[in-house]
């Protein structure tokens, strides 16, 4: 899947239209982001973050309530800003486009960091853990029909599971991250494309007849 | 990679033998690892770990000093305990024998939530990073043979890099603990293995020539 956000614009005024509780929202999504990255899950306070946002702590505390709903609606945003598949006809540049995008995303020193730390705050909290996880099932949703389509054209076999295709090209990518200091560099990104394209044409992600 | 630990003989004190260093360290780490899984890195107190341990403070503050190095001293201990790598005779079968021990490691509520902080320690702190890198590097050279001896009986190609393969059958099992609700079954450790085997069969996981 693509976690990669678009760039935001400068000025936390101009982040999003819609009036000023949009742009209160914004302010305070950003501010959270830059607390999450400097200080990770544990360090994200509600107080800190109103300050950041200049932003009154009673709105603050009265929209969100606490850390966990904050980083849901973090997470929430960051699916809303995530950028939309690649539609290039074949599944090899789908699939390497999709790498590249989550390559660019991990190794970005703000976003890798951000990404570090909603993974931490998934494997540490419940509520948390729900957020991310609908983060990853939106963003599998998106990327899915390369997949299906894919097999319509005849690339890979009828049957081919999408999602298990899509998380095939992230997942060694993640891993290398999390365990390892080897480089998150563009021939990781290739492998990954292409070891998962392999696997599926080879019916690897066949799903077993459901019942 | 496998990661599943031996199962721990009951009682701390035939833990290690080797006498009262050896029973010392196996003490405070089963109390480490305990602290670990109920609380997380962010929950590791080296003077709670002494008084679960029923070991002084003074010789766990001498002996480890800080959370970071008794992180280090768990991750290698987790490292010597861990199973040897499998001996088939055949890639398919020693990469499904990786894949359910790491699938079985990580679906068991100690181990899991034991692998879990590791990998959030390593997320939040250089220190752990670093012995989390190294436990994963041992890990990888342990089982990195299977692959070598499949290159040599002609199952994959030369060339083939025998860490990035062992890698692509642990990493969706990893990924889909952290970024998904979805069971780490059965189903999903044989569809590593199998997916990891294709992409090595036709020819993904090749290094490019050096220079």
């Amino acid at each position: 899947m693509t976690e990669s956000t678009s760039p935001a614009p400068s000025g936390s005024g101009m982040l999003r239209p819609g009036g000023r509780t949009a742009r209160v929202r914004g302010a305070v999504l950003r501010a959270a982001e830059d607390a999450l990255v400097e200080a990770g899950f544990a360090g994200l306070d509600l107080g800190d973050v109103a300050r950041r946002a200049e932003v009154g702590r009673t709105t603050v505390y009265r929209r969100w309530g606490s850390a966990g709903a904050l980083l849901a609606d973090v997470l929430a945003d960051m699916a809303e800003q995530s950028l939309p598949r690649s539609r290039t006809g074949s599944l090899r540049e789908d699939l390497r486009a999709n790498a590249h995008l989550v390559r660019r995303t991990l190794a970005d020193p703000r976003q890798g960091a951000l990404f570090r730390a909603v993974l931490v705050a998934g494997a540490c909290d419940p509520a948390a853990a729900e957020a991310l996880h609908r983060f990853y099932r939106i963003r599998l949703d998106e990327w899915a029909p390369c997949v299906t389509e894919a097999v319509g054209r005849g690339e890979i076999p009828p049957g081919t599971d999408p999602r298990e295709v899509v998380r095939a090209v992230s997942a060694p990518l993640y891993h290398r991250m999390l365990t390892s200091a080897d480089p998150l560099d563009e021939a990781a990104a290739d492998r990954a494309a292409d070891a998962a394209l392999a696997a599926a044409r080879a019916g690897a992600f066949v799903s077993p007849p459901a019942g």
